[in-house]
């Protein structure tokens, strides 16, 4: 079988997990939503539902790593980028009905007290962006703890945005989230001489 | 059948949420560790799991509004409260081994494409912690936007840092978000001259 179904597979498993999270998610509808045959599932992915949903979170997981960083790229600057990721995630919801926010948020929650395998994928995800964010805050000469916090701060706001953003559908929770954010980052630029 | 037992159903199915979200809960479970007779379920919400799921998240909601003006009311000012919010979510989670955060966040991420009613449900409890956060800001001599918008970046922080904190079995988000929200509320009360 290619690994173009394997693809396929995964990216279904992803959206699946944006709308609708782990638990409510089945290997037959995965199948049925990627047009694959169901026993594909278990030639990719032998461990079934736990083994492909670990695999979804860390794909999902860089993929989004890889989208911030080509969003901080074509940033003209740290401040602008900031806002960006915060206007391009309204703008996704917006577009998805307020289905489509983080791909790992909802599946963490699910899963951080129930599947140690799923929350360690949740957690390996979680830091790679953590630390990412803390050295590209380090680049503008911030100091690394202060680094280290804008990342929590940054990334905290949009994750609890997103909670109140989908339920309450509205994209006000992302603009004051945004606003925050900018502004932490602003000061720490300030502070840091930068 | 006494309240009692309507009572101790809403707080299982409160605990199971919290712990493993809407979608790995089943009615059977919710029996078995209420102690309560799997009749008395339909007896008490005759709508099955989405009925008595409306009420779990609007019973656990008003608790926590409460929860969160007892604070108010017991810390010395507004800043000690912002930080005590923080710092109390930080004690129950590490007392709870990371299982006790929000009760309605990882429902509300769970149903918000999937379930209208449990999806209104969720947005009208969220409606009442941020009316109620910025009437408090306001009560502080905070213009209403501005209140409304710390009562947004504040929550923001805290359900972001609640599911970092939940994957990552660390305090260390909640920290960096509670000095966040201390900053930003201090702020507000300077710009007000308060």
């Amino acid at each position: 079988m290619p690994s173009q179904t394997r693809d396929r597979i995964l990216d279904t498993t992803a959206e699946l997990f944006r709308r609708q999270g782990y638990s409510a998610t089945g290997m037959k509808q995965i199948a049925a939503e990627a047009a694959a045959p169901f026993g594909s599932l278990y030639h990719f992915f032998p461990g079934g539902k736990e083994d492909l949903g670990a695999h979804t979170i860390l794909t999902s997981g860089r993929l989004y790593t890889r989208m911030f960083a080509e969003i901080a790229m074509q940033a003209p600057d740290m401040l602008s980028a900031v806002a960006a990721f915060f206007s391009g995630a309204a703008e996704t919801l917006v577009e998805t009905g307020y289905a489509d926010a983080c791909p790992i948020a909802t599946v963490a929650l699910e899963v951080s007290s129930t599947n140690e395998q799923l929350r360690l994928a949740t957690a390996e995800v979680f830091t790679e962006w953590i630390d990412g964010a803390s050295a590209w805050f380090g680049s503008a000469g911030i100091a690394p703890e202060r680094s280290r916090e804008l990342a929590f701060v940054m990334l905290n706001l949009l994750e609890g945005a997103f909670v109140f953003a989908r339920s309450l559908r509205s994209t006000e929770p992302l603009e004051h989230a945004g606003r925050a954010a900018v502004g932490e980052v602003a000061r720490a630029l300030e502070e840091a001489g930068a």
